[in-house]
């Protein structure tokens, strides 16, 4: 009996034991996967950081501000000078603290000064509202309210309002709308009001303080460097095509895989960030190398040319990966060496001129050799169409060709959307045209 | 001496005459261009409404959501309910309005949890800083604020989080920030927080039911016509072509100035609002004939593909347009014939075919037609191209020099962009490079 339970003991033992080596198991197993989403995640960060410090400072600029005027809070002196506003502060450091110093500085003006012109129009709006007694003065008040507010909406599809003044809009309707309505239980308003005036100011000034002396990002240099950047995106692609296309022995095995292919397409998708760095810089003081009347809208010209050229650089690049994929045989070798030579020049020359433009904007010196270059290259044009207009046969027949293959290149993108819109229509389950078999036939005759 | 007195009078009374005369046709001259500019700017406010009368509507129904929302100050006993967080609900209803529905969905339900969590983090930082005492607590309380206020800043920089959360880390900041900060002067925090939680949902269910009962805008359904709209857009730019250029008698005078060139740009810059449409779609629940699970991202990969296209549209329409200024002869006239009819096929089926695919998506009806037409343009395609190789002459030469037009267009572009740099150049003073004048004809000459 005694030697039975003893078993029996054992057994549980060792079932024990296994249950809890399993338990350890898999508790092994998932703080193993917990630990490797971590290491992932945390790789995902410095990556984030490598890639622009400035976002680590950007936050912790952020952290400084917040902990700034939040002194005003614990400070029992400074606190009574502003009373429960103090939180105003907060609020407008967290909602004002942008990347860049142009877009803190739009942000806070507009902040600033749509509370003070609402704040003026909804203590009038009280003021009136008042006169029609106890029972009148909520009802005018929700019509000031709901007419203002209106108004003040339809405003901000007007798109120069839009693109400029936005923020402020939203801060004039939220500015009127605490004002008119709270100025129902409120007693002292004026003093409310030129507390909550006050606080706001105090946080847009330590918001702007923060950016502008705490290692300052400036979105005119972005665009500065974002401009000469594109430059020699532009010009990588041309440098490619001439080593990989018009060299004597052209390296043409994977061309589709080729990094030059890629290069130019940020470029295409570079315009809403050009846009918004443009209307920050214009806000921005003059700082380092920029005055503050440097020509910011020029940027915006010479970017619209960069992605007019980008996408000519798509048709082209298109171009010549569907040439080398139908591997058509070179019958005429002499004048293929020709025209190949002269590309390479024009591709060559152009590069050149880009890269000079390039580092012409980013040391801000006058490009004085990119003339050379540019010349060069446009000869190289000049000359191969006489070369084409000498050779009658072959420019008789070009032109209509060149659009033709453009327009056979167009016919297969097409294909590829019917494809795509077939698939949406099989995904969202679109319904079947309610026609019978026949009338499709007769189309297809017609 | 009282006739002089009185001569005096009369001319000066003259004098106020005329001084008078002249001040009222001022006046009049300056009320004329108030009433002149007055009057543009109400069309340019009727033209706005009349393009998209839903932002009317939009606008009304903030001013509606916003009254509504006051009533809880107005109403006594509802204000005994929430006190001055009543606020909080006008303060939300502004900032989470938006003009879709799923817009002010993706921004309400973003400030109800992160005002949730970070209410909760918040409270839990008070208690762990009350256990320090009187001195501890403000700067325990300040490290925090800097510490979690960085941290949320800084994963503003993942793009996941920046392209769904944004909104909601802002809140989180401010929210973590309020409570925290302002958990040092008042005694209950925890009714101060619920009672601001709940205003704040109630805020965000005032402007849910608005946006979904009161005319709704669905972020689906313009997302929906969007995508349509492009495809009409390509097809008009091929139809133009088919008219323009490959009929028997090309009407080819002016080329330059035809709306059919311009109309596929609009398609080029559609990713922002393609994109931002996408994600607000994917929030709203089913409506009219989406359902929850409509498959949303195939527009963004229809749209993806209709930009391609127009891309490759803008380089044909570039060629066109030189082709047609420079007037080649046509020396080839059989030829010529043959190859421009076969692109009047390829751009009339191709564009039949985008017709047809935009009339399904807009119906949504299954694709029925568009395959007949598209193997209709495609077989125009083959058919170019084996005639093309059944010329052996004109294939062999044909290739390179596409190649060579193309790439001398792009010098074209770059000569523009070049020109372009030199007025930035001129224009923000860069500086002249420091060299002499010999080394620039060195390296004219190498």
């Amino acid at each position: 009996m005694a030697a039975q339970v003893e078993a029996v003991v054992e057994m549980s033992n060792i079932n024990g034991n296994g249950v809890a080596a399993s338990c350890r198991e898999r508790l092994c197993s998932a703080l193993d996967g917990l630990w490797r989403s971590i290491v992932g995640f945390a790789g995902k960060l410095a990556k984030i950081a490598r890639e622009d410090p400035r976002r680590v400072a950007h936050a912790l600029k952020v952290g400084l501000a917040l902990t700034l005027v939040s002194v005003l809070y614990y400070v029992t002196p400074l606190f009574q000078g502003f009373g429960v506003s103090t939180l105003w502060a907060v609020l407008t450091v967290v909602v004002v603290m942008e990347f860049t110093v142009g877009g803190t500085l739009i942000k806070g003006l507009n902040r600033a000064f749509a509370t003070l012109v609402a704040g003026f129009i909804a203590v009038g709006a009280h003021k009136v509202a008042d006169l029609c007694g106890d029972k009148g003065e909520p009802i005018l008040l929700a019509v000031f309210v709901f007419l203002l507010a209106s108004a003040a909406t339809f405003s901000r599809f007007i798109p120069e309002i839009k693109a400029r003044y936005d923020y402020g809009v939203t801060i004039f309707i939220l500015t009127f709308s605490l004002v008119a309505v709270s100025s129902y239980r409120v007693e002292e308003l004026i003093k409310l009001a030129h507390q909550r005036f006050s606080t706001i100011v105090v946080g847009v000034l330590t918001c702007l303080a923060t950016t502008v002396f705490v290692f300052p990002v400036w979105a005119g240099e972005d665009l500065h460097k974002l401009a000469a950047g594109n430059l020699d995106k532009l010009a990588g692609f041309l440098e490619g095509m001439e080593f990989e296309c018009f060299r004597e022995d052209p390296t043409s095995d994977d061309l589709e895989n080729k990094a030059f292919l890629q290069v130019y397409k940020s470029v295409l998708n570079s315009k809403a960030t050009e846009d918004s760095l443009c209307n920050f810089a214009k806000w921005e003081p003059g700082h380092g190398k920029f005055g503050f009347r440097h020509p910011w809208g020029q940027y915006q010209k010479l970017g619209a040319l960069c992605r007019q050229c980008a996408s000519s650089m798509e048709a082209l690049a298109s171009y010549v990966v569907t040439l080398t994929k139908s591997q058509y045989p070179e019958a005429n070798p002499v004048l293929s060496f020709k025209v190949r030579a002269t590309c390479g020049e024009m591709s060559l020359y152009s590069a050149k001129t880009l890269r000079e433009l390039s580092a012409a904007i980013r040391t801000m010196t006058v490009p004085s050799k990119a003339s050379t270059h540019m010349s060069a290259a446009v000869k190289a044009a000049k000359c191969l169409r006489s070369e084409l207009s000498e050779d009658a046969a072959l420019l008789e027949v070009m032109h209509v060709p060149v659009i033709a293959s453009l327009l056979s290149d167009l016919v297969l993108q097409i294909q590829k959307i019917t494809e795509s819109v077939d698939n949406l229509a099989k995904l969202a389950k679109f319904k079947n045209p309610e026609k019978t078999q026949k009338e499709v036939v007769i189309n297809v005759g017609s």
